[in-house]
């Protein structure tokens, strides 16, 4: 089997960057800055005709100076500049490149002319590409980070393979704050030479990566696409959100990354007999593949809710009816179980409400464990995080033994909430959690970190689940 | 016409507290204390029987022993002591109050009994009340917040009536994020006395109040509710969220709010008689909400998109058009004043993408003004903020005059948002955003702060922005 040109290109051990230089006029710049800061281990060539260092770092006046060919070059400069670089690579003996640059198929056909020049010149001297028009690649593990975007991934276990490259840069503080964690991101671009089907194929061997998440303006090679995507999904979920569907969604794509969309229903059944889950907009994009990569899959879509909250509880059973999800009546010796332990105020039919309750005991040990324990729940849903910081000026305006007071309160809940995100592995059965408060609440981030999701709202943590159960039905399902 | 028994509930000049005391081991105490330092400035007066002060304030062994009568009684001792403190409280000369405390109509029948025993006390002494099983009020002009949860909601135009305490307590820090101001925000409760149709009735007439946002789990009378919400969403927008209309959502609200549900299609029905927009879930409430109460409304459903990004370009088409907006190609001319403008590599079709640039003269003035000033254009979809927050470390990097940089920046990006924050006032017609950084970037701050929503998602402004559309139509017809 030919070795997929991903597994250096994200991989290097040494690059070369062509685009930066000490001042910040230039885009390459703030991507070099990333790039020297992120934690990359390897060795980092700056490529300038002029200046002895770029950066801090020894700079090179040209591709053919360096002593050993660098494994991967990253190209940001001015268009015209490129086809005599790539040559230049391709004879220096580098085969792996990253285009950052703008301005090829997804302007027009002189934009085109361009493009398939390069990729001439790229198959000539054997040189395998992502881009032009992308934006670079993150491999959390490595700390390497070529996109200009602040550092501020966390290492984890979603993959992103998106024809837009904020999609893996700008939503970098939006997965910060959903605690979600990522394996290895890849903003494609206009697919030149290397495409949505090699980075599938590549994330499918991953094994950082548990769940693959899929930003899509054009398929272009159908075909093969569909054969990758069949053999990854019957083992790792593949999340897809399609934006070129309707009128106005396919003419932006087109100008965006020169793809050819086709009616939403064509990919609709596409993704399908893919085993392709397709969210519809991007929230449920990262929501799922962030359950998807962290929890257990429900054996069954008969779920449990506990909530210290009646509104979110119903949010939660409602929402997950309308996508599919059962949230059974317990039976009466379960309901029997639950009134022993539960204040007389709350409700033991499912939602289990405890109503406005701090027994942390109760809410994070005795319920779920009580619950996920019977063969006929497969998984809950969990609203009622509620971390000490949200009594601290409580305490204060009290006065006395303030500060006794919180740090057991703080000591007694973070042992619960250890407690808590074990049970998921332990019990075999998927948690997933709503909180309108982020991470600014002490035990959402304990939570988050421990591996269950916390959403920030009730219906999306439904929406999660159901993509859990959906996910679980592809994996099972027979394929011709 | 009857005086609204809202007006003195929600602008209290004295207010006797009953369930307060020195210790927080009391749900009541944590209510107290939110109430003292939330900025109100009437009389609070607590009673408790043993203490000469609580938290502070003069202590009243009784409601009896005060000098004269408190404009509003709010109630969170336990159930049983109830009855007694109300017939005092009307002996007393005392006519409004919240009962907090839970374990009525909710629990079953026996409560159902205790709740109709507190409403024939409250009649015979003519006392209206809030709740049972309520969280209370927040009065964001006043500095009035009766509820438990710290005091961290912005003052606004966004009036909530919610049958879960929650989505007015634990969603403040919600709405924080989401730079969401409140005007007045009531939890109904089991609705014993006082229900969502005085509540609506209340809420159309307060001027602060440009928006409502209801949570519904199930509507006691159903005609009046009607006839009021007809009448004001003639001139001010609603937004619902019901969540009682599956099997688990109905079960859930039961044991809630003893709320009695009725199918989904019967509710959605009356929705549309009602005028009122119906949401799906609680963050289309509140992102809805939000752009009904500060922008104003299109005049048709052509919206131009302005990105410097394809991928969230590409999703606010999508979205748009998905939720019957359009997205219209731009005439040759207006196309042609675009490119006079923008780099090479953009695009002036709609949408606009001047890809990856930071001339915030052009994407903050220039563009929106052009557009939005296009007599076939009704509103503005924008995504393109990005504050000096993330030069910072760049800047620090390169080293140099870094801080005259910054500074420099800073000041010319604060004069652009101040400008581009005028235009929906000044052109007549709405801007929404889309910036997956939150209020951690600092033009974030400025736009939210300015009055111009900025959503987390690309297609949460497009789905805000189908909302105003909506509600233009609704405000349009013509009522039988």
């Amino acid at each position: 089997m030919r070795e997929n040109p991903l597994q250096t290109i994200m991989n290097p051990e040494s690059i070369v960057f062509l685009g930066g230089s000490n001042s910040l006029q230039t885009i390459g710049t703030a991507q070099l800055i990333t790039l020297i800061t992120g934690g990359y281990q390897g060795n980092i060539y700056p490529i300038h005709r002029r200046e002895k260092t770029v950066l801090g770092l020894k700079a090179y006046p040209s591709v053919s100076s360096l002593d050993k060919p660098a494994d991967l070059a990253i190209i940001v400069i001015p268009g015209k500049a490129i086809p005599g670089v790539l040559r230049e690579c391709g004879e220096a003996g580098i085969h792996h490149a990253i285009v950052i640059t703008a301005g090829y198929g997804e302007t027009g056909q002189q934009g085109a002319t361009l493009q398939q020049e390069l990729l001439e010149i790229a198959q000539k001297y054997h040189i395998r590409f992502l881009g032009p028009n992308c934006i670079g690649i993150v491999n959390a593990p490595l700390g390497l980070n070529t996109t200009w975007f602040p550092n501020k991934y966390r290492a984890g276990h979603v993959g992103i393979i998106s024809q837009s490259g904020s999609y893996v840069t700008q939503t970098l503080t939006y997965f910060e704050k959903l605690g979600l964690g990522l394996s290895q991101a890849i903003s494609v671009g206009n697919q030149a030479d290397i495409d949505m089907v090699d980075c599938l194929e590549y994330l499918g061997e991953d094994e950082q990566t548990r769940a693959i998440a899929l930003y899509i303006e054009g398929i272009k090679r159908p075909a093969a696409f569909l054969q990758a995507a069949r053999k990854i999904t019957a083992h790792k979920p593949v999340v897809a959100v399609y934006v070129g569907g309707s009128e106005a969604g396919a003419r932006a794509c087109g100008s965006h990354t020169a793809s050819m969309a086709g009616p939403d229903e064509i990919y609709r059944g596409f993704f399908h007999q893919a085993g392709i889950l397709r969210a519809d907009n991007i929230a449920d994009l990262f929501d799922w593949s962030l359950a998807l990569a962290q929890q257990p899959l429900p054996r069954g879509n008969k779920i449990a809710i506990v909530t210290n909250s009646g509104g979110p509880g119903s949010s939660m059973a409602d929402e997950a009816n309308h996508r599919g999800l059962k949230v059974p009546l317990l039976s009466p010796a379960v309901q029997d179980e639950i009134k022993a332990i539960t204040p007389p105020t709350a409700s033991a039919l499912n939602p289990v409400d405890i109503t406005m309750n701090y027994d942390v005991d109760l809410i994070y040990r005795k319920l779920p464990q009580l619950l996920l324990k019977q063969p006929d729940i497969d998984g809950l849903l969990f609203y009622g995080i509620f971390g000490t910081i949200h009594f601290q000026d409580k305490i204060a305006h009290v006065g006395g033994p303030a500060s006794e007071t919180l740090a057991f309160m703080k000591q007694t809940l973070e042992k619960a909430c250890d407690e808590f995100v074990q049970w998921p592995e332990k019990l075999k059965k998927p948690i997933l959690c709503a909180c309108f408060s982020g991470r600014e609440d002490n035990a959402v981030v304990q939570i988050q970190d421990g591996g269950i999701p916390v959403y920030p709202t009730p219906e999306r943590a439904a929406g999660a689940m159901a993509a859990l159960w959906e996910y679980a039905k592809i994996k099972n399902r027979k394929l011709p």
